[in-house]
Protein backbone atom coordinates (compact mmCIF):
# COMPACT_ATOMS: atom_id res chain seq x y z
CA UNK A 1 0.00 0.00 0.00
CA UNK A 2 1.69 3.65 -0.75
CA UNK A 3 2.63 5.13 1.62
CA UNK A 4 1.39 8.61 0.88
CA UNK A 5 -1.78 7.21 1.23
CA UNK A 6 -1.65 6.02 4.86
CA UNK A 7 0.00 8.81 6.38
CA UNK A 8 -3.18 11.25 5.86
CA UNK A 9 -4.42 8.51 8.58
CA UNK A 10 -1.73 8.41 10.56
CA UNK A 11 -1.07 11.82 10.37
CA UNK A 12 -5.12 12.64 11.25
CA UNK A 13 -5.49 10.03 14.28
CA UNK A 14 -2.52 11.94 16.19
CA UNK A 15 -3.93 15.07 15.56
CA UNK A 16 -7.74 14.07 16.42
CA UNK A 17 -6.77 12.79 19.98
CA UNK A 18 -4.09 16.02 20.26
CA UNK A 19 -6.71 18.70 19.78
CA UNK A 20 -10.00 16.84 20.96
CA UNK A 21 -8.50 15.40 24.32
CA UNK A 22 -4.82 16.80 24.55
CA UNK A 23 -3.36 12.77 24.66
CA UNK A 24 -0.30 12.97 22.46
CA UNK A 25 0.38 9.71 20.58
CA UNK A 26 3.49 8.18 19.83
CA UNK A 27 3.46 5.56 16.53
CA UNK A 28 4.83 2.50 16.93
CA UNK A 29 6.88 0.66 13.91
CA UNK A 30 4.13 -0.62 11.29
CA UNK A 31 3.25 -3.74 10.72
CA UNK A 32 2.47 -5.38 7.30
CA UNK A 33 2.29 -8.53 8.31
CA UNK A 34 -0.81 -10.56 6.30
CA UNK A 35 -1.40 -12.17 9.84
CA UNK A 36 -1.23 -9.09 12.09
CA UNK A 37 -4.30 -8.49 14.03
CA UNK A 38 -5.23 -5.35 16.52
CA UNK A 39 -6.13 -6.45 19.63
CA UNK A 40 -8.05 -4.69 22.22
CA UNK A 41 -10.78 -3.70 24.15
CA UNK A 42 -13.20 -1.24 22.47
CA UNK A 43 -12.92 -0.59 17.99
CA UNK A 44 -14.32 1.73 16.36
CA UNK A 45 -14.35 0.63 12.62
CA UNK A 46 -15.28 2.43 9.06
CA UNK A 47 -15.80 1.27 5.24
CA UNK A 48 -14.45 3.10 2.94
CA UNK A 49 -15.53 2.93 -1.25
CA UNK A 50 -14.14 4.84 -4.05
CA UNK A 51 -14.73 4.51 -7.74
CA UNK A 52 -11.81 2.43 -8.12
CA UNK A 53 -11.21 1.04 -4.35
CA UNK A 54 -12.24 0.04 -1.39
CA UNK A 55 -11.64 -0.91 2.16
CA UNK A 56 -11.40 -0.53 5.98
CA UNK A 57 -10.24 1.70 8.60
CA UNK A 58 -10.03 0.46 12.62
CA UNK A 59 -9.09 1.97 15.52
CA UNK A 60 -8.66 0.14 18.53
CA UNK A 61 -8.21 1.35 21.97
CA UNK A 62 -7.32 -0.31 25.60
CA UNK A 63 -9.90 0.29 27.88
CA UNK A 64 -7.82 2.47 30.22
CA UNK A 65 -6.94 4.76 26.99
CA UNK A 66 -10.88 5.01 25.95
CA UNK A 67 -11.76 5.65 29.57
CA UNK A 68 -8.86 8.59 29.84
CA UNK A 69 -9.76 10.63 26.70
CA UNK A 70 -13.15 10.52 28.16
CA UNK A 71 -11.93 11.83 31.22
CA UNK A 72 -9.80 14.50 29.26
CA UNK A 73 -12.99 15.63 26.81
CA UNK A 74 -15.51 15.79 29.61
CA UNK A 75 -13.80 16.18 32.77
CA UNK A 76 -15.37 13.15 34.12
CA UNK A 77 -14.09 9.86 34.24
CA UNK A 78 -16.12 7.27 33.85
CA UNK A 79 -15.80 3.90 35.50
CA UNK A 80 -16.30 1.29 32.36
CA UNK A 81 -16.90 1.69 28.57
CA UNK A 82 -20.66 2.57 28.47
CA UNK A 83 -22.46 3.94 25.72
CA UNK A 84 -21.34 7.41 25.78
CA UNK A 85 -17.35 6.25 25.74
CA UNK A 86 -18.40 3.84 22.88
CA UNK A 87 -20.40 7.02 21.02
CA UNK A 88 -17.11 8.53 21.64
CA UNK A 89 -14.77 5.97 19.85
CA UNK A 90 -17.61 6.10 16.56
CA UNK A 91 -17.09 9.54 16.58
CA UNK A 92 -13.15 9.65 17.13
CA UNK A 93 -12.99 7.17 13.95
CA UNK A 94 -15.48 9.45 12.05
CA UNK A 95 -13.15 12.21 12.72
CA UNK A 96 -10.10 10.65 11.72
CA UNK A 97 -10.69 9.22 8.78
CA UNK A 98 -13.09 12.26 7.32
CA UNK A 99 -9.45 14.12 8.21
CA UNK A 100 -7.72 11.87 5.75
CA UNK A 101 -10.36 11.59 3.14
CA UNK A 102 -10.28 15.46 2.90
CA UNK A 103 -6.38 15.48 2.66
CA UNK A 104 -6.71 12.40 -0.13
CA UNK A 105 -9.16 14.15 -2.06
CA UNK A 106 -6.81 17.14 -2.46
CA UNK A 107 -4.00 15.09 -4.03
CA UNK A 108 -5.04 11.31 -5.30
CA UNK A 109 -7.86 9.42 -4.33
CA UNK A 110 -11.80 10.38 -3.36
CA UNK A 111 -13.32 7.94 -1.23
CA UNK A 112 -17.00 7.73 0.46
CA UNK A 113 -17.34 6.90 4.25
CA UNK A 114 -19.65 4.24 5.81
CA UNK A 115 -20.94 4.69 8.58
CA UNK A 116 -18.83 3.84 12.27
CA UNK A 117 -19.56 0.41 14.21
CA UNK A 118 -18.28 0.41 17.84
CA UNK A 119 -17.03 -3.01 18.93
CA UNK A 120 -16.73 -3.82 22.55
CA UNK A 121 -15.00 -6.71 24.48
CA UNK A 122 -12.46 -7.36 26.66
CA UNK A 123 -9.11 -8.60 24.06
CA UNK A 124 -11.09 -8.75 21.02
CA UNK A 125 -9.30 -9.23 17.75
CA UNK A 126 -9.31 -6.75 14.79
CA UNK A 127 -9.57 -9.16 11.35
CA UNK A 128 -9.52 -6.90 8.10
CA UNK A 129 -10.47 -9.39 5.06
CA UNK A 130 -8.58 -8.17 1.90
CA UNK A 131 -6.81 -9.59 -0.53
CA UNK A 132 -4.66 -5.88 -1.00
CA UNK A 133 -2.45 -4.57 1.40
CA UNK A 134 -3.31 -4.61 4.98
CA UNK A 135 -0.87 -2.35 7.41
CA UNK A 136 -1.17 -2.46 11.61
CA UNK A 137 -0.01 0.49 13.17
CA UNK A 138 0.78 0.66 16.85
CA UNK A 139 0.89 3.72 19.02
CA UNK A 140 1.75 4.21 22.25
CA UNK A 141 0.40 6.79 25.16
CA UNK A 142 0.52 7.36 28.85
CA UNK A 143 -2.81 6.28 29.54
CA UNK A 144 -2.46 3.20 27.28
CA UNK A 145 -1.97 1.88 23.91
CA UNK A 146 -4.01 2.08 20.52
CA UNK A 147 -3.56 0.37 17.22
CA UNK A 148 -4.34 1.99 13.98
CA UNK A 149 -5.69 -0.55 11.30
CA UNK A 150 -6.18 0.12 7.71
CA UNK A 151 -6.75 -1.83 4.64
CA UNK A 152 -7.74 -1.57 0.83
CA UNK A 153 -7.85 -3.83 -2.01
CA UNK A 154 -4.82 -1.68 -4.00
CA UNK B 1 -36.59 1.52 8.01
CA UNK B 2 -38.39 0.09 5.01
CA UNK B 3 -38.77 -3.28 5.70
CA UNK B 4 -38.73 -3.49 1.76
CA UNK B 5 -35.25 -2.46 2.43
CA UNK B 6 -34.88 -5.11 5.39
CA UNK B 7 -36.25 -8.46 3.73
CA UNK B 8 -33.94 -8.69 1.21
CA UNK B 9 -30.73 -8.95 3.78
CA UNK B 10 -32.52 -11.54 6.09
CA UNK B 11 -33.91 -13.39 3.10
CA UNK B 12 -30.17 -13.64 1.51
CA UNK B 13 -29.02 -14.80 5.02
CA UNK B 14 -31.28 -17.76 5.87
CA UNK B 15 -30.54 -18.78 2.03
CA UNK B 16 -26.34 -18.51 2.06
CA UNK B 17 -26.25 -20.71 5.52
CA UNK B 18 -28.82 -23.15 4.00
CA UNK B 19 -27.08 -23.63 0.49
CA UNK B 20 -23.29 -23.48 1.90
CA UNK B 21 -24.29 -24.87 5.46
CA UNK B 22 -27.26 -26.78 4.82
CA UNK B 23 -27.98 -24.68 8.54
CA UNK B 24 -31.05 -23.59 8.81
CA UNK B 25 -32.18 -20.03 10.67
CA UNK B 26 -35.59 -19.48 12.85
CA UNK B 27 -35.63 -15.74 12.62
CA UNK B 28 -36.99 -14.39 15.61
CA UNK B 29 -38.81 -10.76 16.93
CA UNK B 30 -36.70 -8.12 15.36
CA UNK B 31 -35.54 -5.23 17.74
CA UNK B 32 -36.14 -1.82 16.76
CA UNK B 33 -34.84 0.04 19.80
CA UNK B 34 -32.19 2.25 19.84
CA UNK B 35 -30.32 0.96 22.60
CA UNK B 36 -30.42 -3.04 21.26
CA UNK B 37 -26.80 -4.71 20.68
CA UNK B 38 -26.09 -7.57 19.21
CA UNK B 39 -23.68 -9.80 21.15
CA UNK B 40 -21.68 -12.95 20.42
CA UNK B 41 -18.15 -14.50 19.87
CA UNK B 42 -17.11 -13.67 16.10
CA UNK B 43 -18.71 -11.03 13.72
CA UNK B 44 -18.74 -10.06 10.27
CA UNK B 45 -19.37 -6.37 9.21
CA UNK B 46 -19.42 -4.55 6.28
CA UNK B 47 -19.83 -1.13 5.26
CA UNK B 48 -22.49 0.29 2.14
CA UNK B 49 -22.50 3.61 0.69
CA UNK B 50 -24.92 4.51 -2.35
CA UNK B 51 -25.52 7.87 -3.59
CA UNK B 52 -27.51 9.17 -0.99
CA UNK B 53 -27.61 6.46 1.55
CA UNK B 54 -24.57 4.93 3.93
CA UNK B 55 -24.91 2.22 6.68
CA UNK B 56 -23.93 -1.05 7.35
CA UNK B 57 -24.46 -4.57 8.16
CA UNK B 58 -23.32 -6.93 10.88
CA UNK B 59 -23.66 -10.73 11.50
CA UNK B 60 -22.59 -12.30 14.83
CA UNK B 61 -22.34 -15.84 15.77
CA UNK B 62 -22.31 -17.99 19.11
CA UNK B 63 -18.88 -19.75 18.76
CA UNK B 64 -21.48 -23.16 18.50
CA UNK B 65 -22.59 -21.92 15.90
CA UNK B 66 -19.92 -20.79 13.86
CA UNK B 67 -18.06 -24.05 14.37
CA UNK B 68 -20.75 -25.80 13.18
CA UNK B 69 -20.84 -24.26 9.96
CA UNK B 70 -17.11 -24.71 9.40
CA UNK B 71 -18.12 -28.46 10.21
CA UNK B 72 -21.07 -28.63 7.95
CA UNK B 73 -19.06 -26.77 4.79
CA UNK B 74 -15.51 -28.21 5.20
CA UNK B 75 -16.27 -31.76 6.95
CA UNK B 76 -14.12 -31.22 9.67
CA UNK B 77 -14.28 -29.33 13.00
CA UNK B 78 -12.65 -26.60 14.35
CA UNK B 79 -12.14 -26.82 18.09
CA UNK B 80 -11.77 -22.69 18.47
CA UNK B 81 -12.74 -20.06 16.26
CA UNK B 82 -9.38 -19.54 14.18
CA UNK B 83 -8.24 -18.14 10.77
CA UNK B 84 -10.08 -20.43 8.94
CA UNK B 85 -13.80 -19.82 10.88
CA UNK B 86 -12.88 -15.76 10.93
CA UNK B 87 -12.73 -16.13 6.77
CA UNK B 88 -15.29 -17.85 6.38
CA UNK B 89 -17.66 -15.19 8.66
CA UNK B 90 -15.99 -12.54 6.93
CA UNK B 91 -17.01 -14.64 3.68
CA UNK B 92 -20.75 -15.28 4.61
CA UNK B 93 -21.19 -11.77 5.85
CA UNK B 94 -19.67 -10.80 1.83
CA UNK B 95 -22.34 -13.27 0.42
CA UNK B 96 -24.87 -11.93 2.36
CA UNK B 97 -24.84 -7.84 1.67
CA UNK B 98 -24.00 -9.05 -1.79
CA UNK B 99 -27.32 -11.03 -2.46
CA UNK B 100 -29.33 -8.20 -0.50
CA UNK B 101 -27.79 -5.57 -3.28
CA UNK B 102 -28.53 -7.99 -6.19
CA UNK B 103 -32.09 -7.98 -5.07
CA UNK B 104 -32.02 -4.02 -3.89
CA UNK B 105 -30.20 -3.17 -7.41
CA UNK B 106 -33.47 -4.50 -9.16
CA UNK B 107 -35.85 -2.61 -7.29
CA UNK B 108 -34.73 0.45 -5.34
CA UNK B 109 -31.39 1.02 -4.11
CA UNK B 110 -27.86 0.82 -5.83
CA UNK B 111 -24.87 0.56 -3.08
CA UNK B 112 -21.43 -0.09 -2.91
CA UNK B 113 -20.11 -2.78 -0.22
CA UNK B 114 -16.65 -1.98 1.68
CA UNK B 115 -14.36 -4.54 2.42
CA UNK B 116 -15.60 -6.76 5.67
CA UNK B 117 -13.94 -7.06 8.84
CA UNK B 118 -13.90 -9.74 11.06
CA UNK B 119 -14.43 -9.30 15.33
CA UNK B 120 -13.32 -12.40 17.35
CA UNK B 121 -13.80 -12.39 21.57
CA UNK B 122 -15.48 -13.67 23.72
CA UNK B 123 -19.48 -12.10 24.11
CA UNK B 124 -18.54 -9.01 22.24
CA UNK B 125 -21.24 -6.78 21.79
CA UNK B 126 -21.73 -4.71 18.02
CA UNK B 127 -22.70 -0.94 18.27
CA UNK B 128 -23.91 0.65 14.73
CA UNK B 129 -23.56 4.53 15.18
CA UNK B 130 -26.50 5.78 13.33
CA UNK B 131 -28.22 8.23 13.64
CA UNK B 132 -31.27 6.86 11.31
CA UNK B 133 -33.32 3.46 11.85
CA UNK B 134 -31.86 0.36 13.03
CA UNK B 135 -32.34 -3.16 13.20
CA UNK B 136 -31.51 -6.30 15.29
CA UNK B 137 -32.50 -9.63 13.85
CA UNK B 138 -32.31 -12.47 16.18
CA UNK B 139 -32.24 -15.92 14.91
CA UNK B 140 -31.79 -19.18 16.29
CA UNK B 141 -30.50 -22.83 14.94
CA UNK B 142 -29.91 -26.27 16.30
CA UNK B 143 -26.39 -25.26 17.30
CA UNK B 144 -26.68 -21.55 18.33
CA UNK B 145 -27.55 -18.23 17.87
CA UNK B 146 -26.67 -15.32 15.70
CA UNK B 147 -27.79 -11.94 14.92
CA UNK B 148 -27.81 -9.70 12.05
CA UNK B 149 -27.71 -6.10 12.71
CA UNK B 150 -28.37 -3.73 9.89
CA UNK B 151 -28.69 0.25 10.15
CA UNK B 152 -28.88 3.36 7.09
CA UNK B 153 -28.91 6.49 7.71
CA UNK B 154 -32.58 7.13 6.29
Amino acid sequence: MNAEFIKPFIASFINVLLTMAQTELKPGEALEKVDSKACGDVSGLIGMIGDDIKGSLSITFEESLALDIMHKMLGEKPTSVDDDVQDMVGEVVNMVCGGAKSTLAETSQEFGMATPIVVFGKNHTINHQVDGAKLVMPFTSEAGKAYLEICFNK
